[in-house]
């Protein structure tokens, strides 16, 4: 069996967004019990991430962590025409990921405890982002 | 064709672990040829990485240039309840992977001759880690 | 359904190389309208990228980030019996991805308008690279 389903998320800018329950409702929709559900962001200026959901603090220390390391407006980037924080978008979406696979079983996502689904937005301003949820198996 | 296993390891602390027996022997066991073997970890604390088998020096490398990039007790986490190391394992997690998938081929995974499955235990203390392994194909 | 392939790729060095073109012709060929393909390196030293492809000038300034963020014969690495560029290519490698799962859709990979999917060379000398390509799905 196979479902497949293309979620759109408005963002209001950089930060993060939890995505688990529309991905764990889908793969209760699609009515496959053990498998595998794939999760694509069609863009490459916002990323995927599974992280720590318990703790606010844990995702603004992510985004610390990643400005300091991509900072905004580095003088090594000279694709600037989209803005500053436009390449630093490129960059922490190849440094994090564009797809999640995750193993399903008893009709749900195979998440540990503490794991939540994320959508990272790397740009300042808001945008429409692109979801594509792929869900296989029997 | 689908089959699914759920290992526990248990680590000894900060380190890379090989799974990559613990994976063949599965997707062997699966009786499935061809398709792809699915490995997930389900924490955020520990991730899974592959990565050059035959020197341990490499490993030992790539601890370095991580415990350089995310320092345990960096001054720019506040989310330092759990420990100094809480915070960076979370961070590394995302900088590298929680979910590996691999073409199977012939009944085995067709891994590179010098690529090793290992999972990366990213907190001090020992923990018991959860992976599922989950092989889809014909 | 499912479909396998190797396709072997011959770099002239470090950088980027487009291989959006075959992975599409070989999801065509499969015939699967819906479903996963995925996309593997058989490689440490070399990795995969899903990452903007209209303007050159963003995949030289990931290089120029990836270069400065993993410098070749940085004093910290121990493993350099193959050059001063090995050890950070396992690195480079770790940072990125070995395996891209993509989504199929209408017969053919449904990524965004501005993905691209390349193979990242991180050695500075040539090299052969194999990549395997499995479509699933109906």
């Amino acid at each position: 069996m196979i479902a497949q389903h293309e979620l759109q998320i408005r963002t209001s800018g950089r930060g993060t967004y939890d995505i688990s329950r529309e991905v764990q409702d889908f793969v209760r929709e699609s009515g496959i019990s053990t498998g595998v559900c794939q999760v694509f962001i069609r863009h490459t200026s916002a990323s995927l991430m599974l992280c720590e959901n318990a703790d606010p603090a844990v995702l603004r220390d992510m985004e610390a962590f990643m400005s300091r390391t991509v900072p905004d407006g580095d003088p090594i980037f000279t694709h600037t025409a989209e803005g500053p924080d436009d390449m630093p978008a490129h960059v922490r979406s190849v440094l994090t990921q564009s797809d999640l696979n995750l193993p399903v079983r008893d009709g749900r996502c195979s998440l540990g405890t503490w794991q939540g689904i994320f959508l990272w937005e790397h740009r300042v301003a808001p945008h429409s982002r692109r979801v594509v949820i792929t869900v296989q198996g029997a």
